[in-house]
Parts: C-alpha cells; structure tokens; sequence
C-alpha cells in the first residue's frame, strides 16, 4: 500500500503525536485509571486530521510550529473526547477505533464518561493558558469562544442528538449536509479557523479560509460513508458496514454512490480553488484536501 | 419549616435562576430534545450554593451583580452538568436528584450525556465572551484556566475517580479529604475565586477567600454525608441511605457521627474567622458558611 501522507503532512502528524502527550496534566497515584484511560483516548494513534489543518493553515500564513501547538492539541484533545463518548453503549455502541478496543470496552462506562470530560476542560484550559501560544488574550478568548461553540449545542453535541434522532428516518441532502455541519464541519473548521488567528491572519484570509474548512470537512464526511460501504473492516480500523446496520443515513443511502462520488469530487476542487484566494503557501492546506478524500481509513 | 435562607441569599438564589435561562444558547427546532434536556438539568431546581457563593464574594468587593453574573453562571452550569453525569446508571445510578427523576431517567442515557457535555461545552463559551463581564482579556483567561482546572483530571472529573474506587474499600481521613477537595472543593473555590476576579480583589484577598472557600467546602460535604445518614428520602430530594448501601466511605462512617459534627463546626468556625481578615462586608459569605452547614437537604 502506497503511503497515504505526503513527507510534510507526515511530519505534522508525527510533531502532533509528540506535542499532545506533554500536554496531559500530572496526575496524583490516587487517579491512575483516570491516567490511563486518557492517554488511551489521546494517543491510541489516529489521523489527526483536525491539528494537521492547524498547522498547514499557520504554517501556510507563517506561524512558528511551536506557536500551533497550543490550537492544534487543543481541536485533538476535544475530537479525542468526542470520540469516547460517541462510542459508549447508550451512543453508538462501538466496540472498534483505530483498530483497537473502544475505551470503554478497555477502561470501563464510568471511566470513559469521565476521561471524556476531563479531556473536555484540558481541552479549554490548555487554550486558556498554555505558554506556547504567543498572541493577545482576547485573540486567545476569541479561539476559546470558538471552540466553546464547535462543541455545544450549536455545534458538535447539536450534531450528535440529530444523528441520534435521524437514526431509521429518511433525511433528504440538506438535513444530512446540516447535521454534518454541526456533528463534524463546526470542529474541522474551528482547527482552520484558529491556525488563522494564532497567524494573525486578516478578515478575508479567515473567510476564504473557513470556505476551504467548510467543502473539506463536508468532503470528508462524504469520504467517511463511502468507506464504511467499501472497505472492510481491517483496513478501516472500525467495524465497516455499520451505517446500514444501524439504518443511519448517510450520503450513499441518500443520494446514491455515483453522485456522491461526484459530490466528493466537486467539494475538493471548492476547497482547492479557493485556496488560490490566498497569498500563500497553501501547498500542506492542498495535500489535506487531497487526503481528506482519498484516505482508505 | 423555617425558611432556610437569609433574604439576602434568597434574592442571590431568585436572581441566579434568571440569569441562568438566558446563558442557554438558541436551539434549532432539529435539536428540540437536547434543549429540553439542557432545561432540565440545569432550570430544574437546585440549592444554586456555587453562583451564590460568587455572587456573595463579588459584593464584599464591591462589585455589581451583572459584573458577576457570567462567573456565576459559569460554574453553576459546570456544577449541573456534573449533576448529570455523576447520576448515570454508569455512574452513582441515581433516579432521583432534587426531588425529580434525573435527567437520563427522563430523556435516556444518551440525551443525558449529550447534554452534559454540551453543558460543559457552554460553561467555558459564556464565560469567555459573555458581554456583562467586563474585565482585562486577561482576567478572563486567568478564570478560564481556573475554571478548567476545577473541572478536569486535577479537579471534578479525577475527584469521581477517586470516589468510584473508593467504593468498598476503606479511606482514612486524609484520603477521604484529598477525594472531596477535587470533587467537591475546586468547583465551590473556583465559585469564590471567579468572584474575587470579577471584583479585582488583591492577592491577599484572594487568598484570604480561598482559604474561606476550602473550609466551607469541607464543611458542606460533611453535612452531605451526614444527611445521607440522618435525613428521609422526602426532605433530601434525593436517594437517602445511598453513602452506605454503595458501601461508600464517608466522613459519618469513617469519624464516626459524633467526631463528623464536631469537624463541621470547627470547620465553620475557621470559614467564619477568616472573613474577618477581609475588610470588606462579608455578612452574606457568612450567612453562606452557616447556610451549608444547617441546611436540611
């Protein structure tokens, strides 16, 4: 199999997997589960996609690595919670990610619960205060506000509650384009979204930006649905098959395999067009697009 | 019966659960459940200790109400969704919390995490942008990594672990206080912390305030457990008799009761004496310190 990252994406990659461990807090011998079930939700591997997009949007606007790292772990840290909780029995009842057992099916409900919303608060109080973001408080208030909004009501729990409720009911495209907006794009456009600020990037720079964030993130949505239907279970790392299983729907079931094919299609050349707005080097920002809708997992 | 609250602290109670409804974001009609859930978690009653505690110290300093009611709200919506999760049948496995069946009991498990995390989500959006709170940027962050750190695995969430592993076994005094100053304690100093924030107390004043805040929320733990013991189901709100039949160490079983009430008044007695380093009226902190050691449920 062909390398799915290209050498700069990988480096990303590999610089996350390094910066997100120091920044789990110590922890006191009396909350040792709590420990492991952390890092076991936080480094059990994954794409990391969410910082990757940090840091090539920084990058391309020319932030220091080091000055990402803080917006950058804060987005994976929120996305690694996400996770935990949207495995868990009462959810959708997941027993697979990254090939691995779920938290709890390892740590236990109770702990899983818990190590999620303890990644929740690191999440913000990383943001909050960690010492390698150099920019203005109120521009580190407004990342906070960000996040703060991708996760609640309006974002990435919204999305959730109306994937739960769409479970066995027929949703036409613009129903399921509204709840992946929410469930994943609010997220996947907050980690492009904060890349720009801790860049000091301008108002139209963020909004071309955030129109890239948007057509990616639905794009990998998209890529995420064809691959429960394609692949098998072993090379996508979670249990394959399980939207149909589930009766969820999702763009195949909804508009069909061809034109969501041609759906993906269009939305990475929206992506990739519109970083032609930029005066950058947007090259990291392209090859995302070009993974986020070619993964095999 | 009488009433259990001063007029002072009932008009702090009255004004929390006002301003409390308008911190909740807009709801799209999708996610009408989570709205409801939300609702309920956090309008559906409660003693309100924590924002009084942030209002009461706000006032000492001279601050306004509206200049305090983001703090106040901030941790009262961490405090609710705690509530939530801490009642999952993966957790305590509660049915009942302030006289009405818990939250999951009512809209599911899966509602009932959903909203909990969406509640966590909002806690640290309100109080980095809402508009009454005007304070430096800077401020803010310092009371949003405050915040943060009274909720995650230092604080609330490791403090839950250390009571489910405590369960059946047997603690010391020590280990019994450590567990209670994170799962109780840092939230009850953070109310009173974001409070001396929002009124731009000294240093000396803040550490005064703390050391009022950790004996308070001592204290109101241990009349936590020694109402589980005393009180009958009705008065309580919620399930009596639950510390021993969990087999959970509390301060009545490892003390003794007799030990446990005098700890408790020693403990206000220290609350009590240390308002008197501030120069400030502190009439309300003190009815508050003798509120959370008589209450009745």
């Amino acid at each position: 199999m062909l390398p799915e990252l290209s050498p700069g994406l990988q480096a990303l990659r590999d610089h996350t997997e390094h910066v997100l461990g120091q920044r789990l807090p110590p922890f006191s011998s009396a909350i040792t589960p709590l420990r492991a079930t952390m890092h076991h939700a936080l480094l059990g591997g994954g794409k990391r996609l969410r910082p990757m997009l940090t840091y090539a949007t920084g990058k391309a606007l020319g932030a220091s690595l080091m000055q990402l790292d803080t917006p950058a772990c804060a987005v994976e840290i929120i996305h690694a919670y996400s996770l935990v909780h949207d495995d868990l029995p009462a959810m959708d009842d997941d027993e697979l990610r990254r090939g691995q057992p779920t938290t709890h099916i390892v740590y236990g409900e109770a702990m899983a619960i818990l190590a999620g919303d303890a990644l929740q608060a690191l999440a913000f109080e990383v943001l909050a205060g960690d010492p390698a973001l150099q920019v203005p408080p109120a521009t580190r208030l407004l990342m906070l506000r960000c996040l703060g909004q991708a996760c609640g009501a309006q974002g990435m729990a919204g999305g959730q509650v109306m994937d739960l409720k769409a479970t066995g009911r027929t949703l036409d495209e613009a129903e399921l384009e509204a709840m992946h907006s929410m469930k994943t794009g609010a997220l996947i456009r907050t980690a492009v979204h904060l890349g720009g600020l801790a860049a000091s990037a301008t108002e139209p720079e963020l909004l071309a930006l955030d129109r890239y964030a948007s057509a990616l993130g639905l794009a990998f949505q998209i890529r995420d649905d064809l691959l429960d239907v394609e692949a098998a279970t072993e090379v996508l790392g979670k249990t394959a098959g399980k939207d149909a299983a589930q009766s969820k729907p999702t763009f195949p079931s909804v508009l069909g395999l061809a034109t969501s094919r041609q759906r993906l299609e269009q939305l990475t050349q929206t992506a990739l067009v519109t970083l032609d707005e930029l005066d950058a080097d947007t090259a990291l920002l392209a090859e995302l697009a070009h993974y986020a809708v070619s993964r095999e997992r």
